[in-house]
């Protein structure tokens, strides 16, 4: 049976989300940045990250396990760094608010990271790199990831998360470089989809307790997901883990709460942003005519035998967000039935 | 026939290679310096990046194709960046210049970034990453690398080097967390030695331009380096070969110059150091101890079957660097009689 799916408008979904967050409380402004960023998580096709987690958002919020009135406080600052405490926000918001922070800094100093704790999960990784794009500065983003699904190289005890980076780069006519990936080979989401689709894994992605691989998805709990290059991968997401979150002060390793399975525990989440400013190292136009360049050469290499064209990190996304941006966004019919439950619980119209 | 190693003191190898970088016309200072750095990557156990590269530096600066009286100039400058010209001379020195001006500069503004071009190979990642540790400070450090050695990913031209990542992060009683990495699955060093030892490569090295494993390292030059993570990696080496490079008005790309095949045209090397003043977020004390903590959280995981223990990124370094500061740094016989050659040629005492 194929799967039932109908399209929403931008317009649309982003009043509907903002409508649900307005009715738990959360001062209007804020429900329309949120409403906002999330909205642009489906335009730009990360699915697993736009309005697909509305209903643990809403959740969480009614459990007590999210403040909608967060005032976020400047724990520590100096001209080129901040610290944001987030008041248990929604990730969305406390990273709005770091990153607005960082590029006013950065339009000074060239640079500026900001981190935050006391923060929740934000979506895409991507969202808060490409905010920058808009100033002629480069934006990237790391995230303590909100549930652990791996252990360290050569364990068994899963104390570190996909932990994700996003970059994003300005070009001049082409689109920009945005890269958002895991520090794992599959991030945990694509092991889900194989699962409801019946689908068996790829070697490579999850392994279990013995250390062989792991490919029906049925067994992921079993298992654990396998870091890119093996202990390289490891090391990343260590690092990332540790400059997202113990650096900040935020939760990391043993302390990091399972926000799909706990709705009530303040998870701590940690991020940071940096915006570095490229007017601070050459100038914007030159610098955005390389970054064509840097296009250019890539697509002209000729291809291995099957592959029909090399893509940069950052080209589907723009596809996808002209395509939705033009024809709406597809919403299956299981999460419009969740989302019509959300809708009347909180007693908004339903999309 | 076993490999004739012999041991050598790190004070004596400092002194031959200032000798060495003195005898070519190098100001003293700076031969000390770059003798400091080259012995403490053989200290550290980057074999590959330490003396073992002095013939090659010597043989550059002979055919002039390095300049051993540059002098670094401040192309941009804001309060938390700059961009160094390192007007074509020794990576090492035009990096410790670097690093030693982020470090003053995330003094007073919590981070900064300095970029530099013009330079040239710098030998490993980590020293520079690692110079920030002392002043209670994060170092992270990216570089374009010296050669080409993979496609985009799907593609058969190779316009992307291994761009290596350093970062280093201080703990309290255990060794500072240094990650290290090569954004292939294998450095290009490690196919040269498989070869030289005549022994074969495991799949996933590297491929050939049919798309098929390749693992007969005498058969390198068919093919191509493997990113980790397959397009992850991909998106990784071209992200830092753009802010290593591109944004620093480096080489990136057909541009890049095989510096093993190539002594005399300008390289152009693109490199870039960030210094992050832990101060600036939490209290140094009590972060290190945050270290020592994920040390010992990650040290706890059970183990997968056949797996002695977990470790953590840098622990090595810290065990070679012991070891050899106490019992000397190993060279080899063929790396000896090489170094005869420069010393001979150089009318420098040998080793």
């Amino acid at each position: 049976m194929p799967e039932q799916i109908s399209t929403v408008s931008s317009t649309a979904l982003r009043s509907f989300i903002a409508a649900c967050f307005q009715a738990t409380g959360m001062p209007e402004a804020d429900a329309t940045t949120a409403a906002d960023l999330m909205t642009k998580a489906d335009l730009i096709g990360q699915d697993g990250h736009g309005v697909f987690r509305l209903p643990m958002y809403i959740r969480r919020i009614r459990a007590g396990g999210l403040n909608v009135n967060a005032r976020f406080r400047r724990v520590q600052e100096r001209s080129a760094t901040a610290l944001i405490d987030g008041d248990n926000g929604l990730g969305h918001l406390v990273m709005h608010h770091a990153t607005e922070l960082a590029m006013e800094k950065a339009e000074k100093t060239g640079i500026a990271w900001v981190g935050a704790r006391h923060s929740n999960h934000a979506g895409p990784a991507s969202l808060y790199a490409m905010m920058p794009l808009k100033k002629d500065m480069i934006g990237l983003y790391i995230a303590v990831g909100s549930a652990n699904h791996l252990p360290p190289w050569g364990g068994t005890e899963m104390l570190l998360s996909t932990n994700p980076i996003a970059v994003a780069i300005p070009a001049m006519n082409r689109p920009p470089i945005v890269l958002d990936m895991a520090t794992t080979v599959a991030a945990y989401g694509k092991v889900k989809t194989a699962a409801q689709r019946g689908q068996q894994m790829p070697e490579g992605w999850m392994i279990d307790r013995n250390g062989d691989p792991l490919t029906d998805p049925a067994r992921a709990a079993e298992g654990f997901l396998l870091p890119i290059g093996g202990p390289k991968g490891y090391g990343l997401s260590l690092i990332f883990g540790i400059l997202a979150g113990t650096l900040n002060g935020a939760a990391f390793g043993r302390d990091v709460i399972d926000f799909n399975a706990d709705a009530t525990s303040v998870t701590n989440t940690g991020h940071l942003i940096l915006a570095l400013d490229v007017k601070a190292f050459a100038d914007p136009a030159e610098f955005r005519h390389g970054i064509d360049k840097v296009w250019e050469e890539m697509k002209s290499s000729p291809l291995l035998p099957g592959v029909k064209e090399i893509r940069l990190p950052g080209e589907r996304l723009q596809r996808v967000l002209a395509e939705r941006s033009d024809t709406g966004i597809p919403i299956s019919a299981p999460l419009r039935a969740q989302l019509a439950g959300v809708a009347s619980d909180l007693g908004v119209d339903p999309l």
